[in-house]
Order: structure tokens, then C-alpha cells, then sequence
């Protein structure tokens, strides 16, 4: 992958010395990142380019946008060919010795870098490129097998061997290999459900991989749930909580992406996903303690049945979101403690697992 | 401490039985949790309770409170004892089948909880309450001792085979056990930080463990830095942005910890902590790339000088306060990047560790 980026840029830098050579203009065409230019085919069941183009031509008022766009493709090598990595705030400072080029706010450089990562068709993470945050904690039947930098040898890491506590992903997790025999991997919303499945070794139960996403997931998360599920053809079950911001926030953004960066959905959603965290019809079945909804939330849920494409193409969601609006309520995860604390382990699981019936698509 | 905790649950329960059957009132004792009973030696390093305590006698307004604070003893006492962990949520949960004793609303457990932890004098980790959130990531120079929930044998967890990931510390940290060699821990403000050192292996060189807090440092993180300090004698250096955020809410947390949780400072403050951050005097000698401080910014720098007793009694935090404000410049970690993405590694971190002149105390 990372030759392949190296080739592209150099293409392109080719490209733009060319025509300088022949006295022509040079330019630069990348797609169009915009919902206007994104198609939703479920088949894929993400977010897909359609296909328009820009070009950013050469001229004396392009002159410093263009001239920052080369900079970064060439940071950009750099940190490939040195095996290095930049956040996108360093990528800014860096440009502070960039003289004319330097970037003056952090906003204009995030945008020349979306406009490279869209040119070149890849995510950010595979031009070295990282994200500020981490998140996103691994326990249970996996081995990730990552590399020494110095020495470049094999570093095998056992997640079944991190007692009460976790694996954390790295920024970028383009380079990882996986080795599991896992039967699912499980994606929890919060930190503390988490917890409580791992220190009753609730992957060793259940045979599964446990994912902490700490609220809605980090690109490094969901990159690396994708990439595991994708390699080893595993499911991917995600346990939030019974509100809408569990339903679309959290487990669309998984599944499908988000409408504002589509150029990078096909690398970081989880099209099989599938929902089995707190429904309505379990609030009613498990009698479980509630909170009223505010108007902001059915505002919310009104929202998705009217604008969201993921809602439109799934009656069930449809149905779901409506009955919620009709209960007016919601609960968490952790409302099933009501009938004990470990009944989420005992009962509510085994149950949403083997009942495919009881799971949301 | 877990049968200290429980022998002292007994007693207090067996106080309160004992006046019942001799047909007297009884009641609970706890410390006055408030700023005004406060204390501060700079000897000791962080807030102290002052002695006045508070009673909680069974009438007819009190019953309800009265009862709750024995059904979360009670609870305590069945976590500890079946090595069991809750949520401060997830204990609000199971309150539903308390009966009367059910709590209505989360922040009532919480100040419940709070008083059970105060009137046993411990931190409510060592009664089997755990936080929502974790957080911390560690890598380097350590091994953490944990056991297995099942097997209850020992699991020894090297933090310098995780290659660009990390360990993540886990909500509970009271049980773990330390094996290291290293030189000092580096406490991070930033992810990406931390990440840029875990990717270079700066621990191998600096012979350190590296600690990512990710803004804020949780309960857990400060735990594990305490406890891991302490009982391997390390000094703790901490590394933030150059802004009040990192002096006062990160750096200063850590140190002293807060003033609304006086009561458990003890267990969580790092008193021999210094800073290594970004100084004012930094900005200047680096010519680093800054961003201008608001009027807020401004004005929460003022306040420390005038109302933090920390800041009171340390003349050198009063003077790089003052400069910044002189300055109206803030600068973060990542500005270090102006002179190349690992200036941090090559020059800024060694100048600083060499030089106890520059740090802040």
C-alpha cells in the first residue's frame, strides 16, 4: 500500500513538472467531497463518490493553495518513506517553516490534506497522516501482530492476557496483522459495560473479541474493526444503548460512515454490522428502568426517518425508532443491572445471540 | 484492604444494631465534605479533610437517606467479597428492586455513595465502585502484575511488547502490582504525543515508562500513576501544552489533586510530580508557532494567582503565570513540530530532563 501512495505521488508530482517543462499550466483534479457527489447503493451499504471531479489549476490566485497541496503530497512521502507519522496538528506546525506556503490556521491545512487523501483515494492514515485522538480498547480470543521499529522483528500481542485491563489501538492501524479463531467480535458503547465483560472474561464465555468504542468510535477503532471483521470474516455485533444517538451516531457511523467524508467510507464502515444493543421492545420486555426523552431527541428520531438514507433503505430502524418516539423513553445499557449486575451476561446476551429474530440490520 | 474495608462496614453496621436493640437512636458519622473543611500543608502536598464531621441519625425525615447509605454498605460489601465491580450507574440500577430505598434520580446514589466512601476514609475504587470512564494508556519500561478472574493466577503484562499500541490502564487499578527498572515516568498530555514517543520507542532510550492522559487525567490514571510511583520511588515528570488548561486543570489535578474531593486526594494526588511542559519562557527560547489567548483564558490565569492556594504557595508558578499573561500567547505540544516532527525526541525532552532549572515545581 505504501509503495503503491508513493507511486501515485510521484505521478502526479510527474504530472505537474511535465507541463511545467512544456510551458504549459498544471493543475490538480481530485473529487468532489460533498454529499451532491455521493451515491448510497445498499449492496455496498456505504456512502460512495459519484464520481465528480475538481481541478485546481494553476493561476495567481490558486498560486498558494497549489503550491501547499505539493507540500503536503511531498510531507506526505516523507513520512512514508521514513516509516513516520504526523498528526494533522503537527502537519500544520510543520508548515510553519514552509516560508509563503505556511499554512496560517490548522482549518486550511485539514482541508489540503482531505483534498490529497481524496486525490490519492486513500484514507489519511495510509499517507502517514494520524488522528489526534486514540480510542478504542481490544480484550478477548485475538493476537495483533505488529513490528519492533528499531529492529523491524514481529511483536505478537495476546489480548487474552491483559487481566483487567486492555489493548489499546494505536493511531494508525494500517499495518497491523490479526490471527484469531474468534467466533464474533463485540463492539460496546461504553467504557464501563466494557469493563464488567472483561473482568468476568466474558470473551472467554462467548469465544469472542471484546471492543471498547468509549461513545461514538474513533476512525483508528473503526479502521481496525473493519479490517479484523474483513480479514477473518468475522461478524460484528455492537451493543449500545437504547437512544438514538446509540442508534444512528454510534452504530450507523460503524456501519454505513457519515455523509460528510465519503471519500473514506469504504475503508472505515462496517457494512455487516449488526444491532444488538437496548431496543424499545426490550425496554418493554425487560421492564428496564427508563429516562424520559426530551423534545431535542424526538426531534432527533423524527430527523432520521425523514433524512436518513441508512433509515430510508431499513424498515426495521423505521419501525424501531417510531415505537421509541411513541414510549417517549430511553434507557442504557446499564439499566439491566435492575435484575442484577451481571444479568447482561447471565441472560441479556445469550439471549440477543442466539435470537437473530431480536437483532436490528 | 479489601477485609479492612469489610471488617470496617461490620462495625458500622454493628453500631447501628446495637442502638436499635437497645431502643436507641442510631446514626452514622462522616466527614463534613466541603471546601471549608479543608486543609492544605505544602509538607503533605495536597488538600486535607480538617476533622469536622458530620451525623447522620435515623428520624423520620432522614429514613430514606438512612436506609440507602446501609443498602450501598451492604452492596459494598457484597462486591468486595464476591471481587465484584460496579458503575456508579450501574449501582444506581440495581437501587430499582431496593424497594423504598430505590433511588429516583443518579445523583442521589452518587452523594450517597460519596458519604460511604468518605465515612470509611477510602476511595470508592476500594469498595468496588468503579468509574464510568477509563483512560490511560501506558507503554514502556514496566510490567504490570494482574491475575485472572477465573484462575485467580498471576498475569504479567510487559508494556514494552505492545509495538505502536499500548496497555490500557483499567477502571480498577487498587489490586494491580508493579515490576519496573525504569528511570521516571513521562506523563503526556496528548494522544498524538504519545503516540509520536510509543512510535520511536523513546522509552528505550530514555529508559522510561510513558503514560498518555488524554487531556485531564481519569480517576484510574491518577491512581496508577500514584501507586506506581510511589511504591517504586519514580519521579513523575509531566509534559502539557504551554496554556493554563495544562498547568492548572492537568498538571496541578495530578499533583495536588481537587478541591471538591478533599476526602480522597490522598489516594490520587502525586505531590512529588514536576512539570516539564511548555513554559512561557519556552515560547520565547524556541520560537514557537502560538495561538493568542482569549479574554477568559486571561482571566482564568488571574484567578489562579489570586485563589489557588497551590499557586500561593509557589512563587515560581506565580511569575510563569504572570509572564503568559504578559505574553497573551499559548502554545501547544505539537508546536515543537516547527523544527521537525522529532525535535521533541532529539532535543526538547533531553535539554529538559537534563535541566532541573527549567522545570516547574
Amino acid at each position: 500500500m505504501s509503495s503503491k501512495t508513493i507511486i501515485g505521488i510521484k505521478n502526479i508530482a510527474a504530472g505537474v513538472l511535465n507541463k511545467i517543462m512544456k510551458k504549459k499550466t498544471p493543475s490538480l483534479k481530485m473529487p468532489i467531497r460533498s454529499l451532491h457527489n455521493v451515491r448510497y447503493d445498499p449492496k455496498d451499504g456505504y456512502f460512495e463518490l459519484a464520481g465528480k471531479m475538481k481541478e485546481r489549476t494553476l493561476t495567481a490566485s490558486t498560486v498558494k493553495t497549489f503550491a501547499q497541496s505539493l507540500k503536503v503530497m511531498s510531507l506526505s512521502k516523507e513520512l512514508i518513506e521514513t516509516s513516520d507519522i504526523a498528526t494533522k496538528r503537527e502537519a500544520y506546525y510543520v508548515s510553519k517553516n514552509w516560508g509563503d506556503a505556511r499554512f496560517n490556521e490548522q482549518p486550511e491545512s485539514d482541508t489540503i490534506m482531505d483534498d490529497v487523501e481524496a486525490m490519492m483515494m486513500v484514507n489519511r492514515e495510509q499517507i502517514g497522516f494520524i488522528p489526534e485522538e486514540k480510542g478504542g480498547d481490544i480484550a478477548g480470543r485475538l493476537v495483533v501482530i505488529d513490528k519492533d521499529q528499531d529492529s523491524g522483528k514481529e511483536i505478537r500481542i495476546d489480548c487474552t492476557k491483559f487481566g483487567s485491563g486492555a489493548y489499546s489501538i494505536p493511531s494508525a492501524v494500517e499495518e497491523l496483522k490479526f490471527e484469531t479463531k474468534a467466533k464474533f467480535i463485540l463492539a460496546i458503547e461504553t467504557a464501563g459495560m466494557f469493563q464488567r465483560l472483561v473482568k468476568h472474561n466474558y470473551w472467554k464465555k462467548a469465544d469472542c473479541i471484546l471492543v471498547s468504542m468509549g461513545g461514538v468510535p474513533t476512525r483508528a477503532c473503526r479502521r481496525f474493526i473493519r479490517r479484523l471483521s474483513d480479514e477473518n470474516k468475522l461478524p460484528v455485533y455492537v451493543f449500545t444503548d437504547g437512544d438514538f444517538y446509540g442508534y444512528m451516531n454510534i452504530y450507523r457511523t460503524l456501519k454505513v460512515g457519515s455523509g460528510n467524508a465519503a471519500h473514506i467510507n469504504q475503508y472505515f464502515c462496517v457494512p455487516d454490522a449488526k444491532f444488538i444493543g437496548i431496543t424499545p421492545e426490550d425496554i418493554t420486555e425487560y421492564k428496564l428502568p427508563t429516562h424520559p426523552m426530551k423534545d431535542v431527541d424526538i426531534k432527533r428520531g423524527k430527523d432520521a426517518i425523514k433524512n436518513d438514507p441508512f433509515v430510508h433503505h431499513h424498515k426495521e430502524w423505521q419501525k424501531a425508532i417510531k415505537q421509541q418516539i411513541a414510549l417517549k423513553k430511553r434507557a442504557e445499557q446499564q439499566a439491566l443491572a435492575k435484575w442484577g449486575l451481571n444479568f447482561v451476561i447471565s441472560d441479556y446476551l445469550p439471549q440477543k445471540l442466539k435470537n437473530p429474530k431480536k437483532w436490528l440490520p
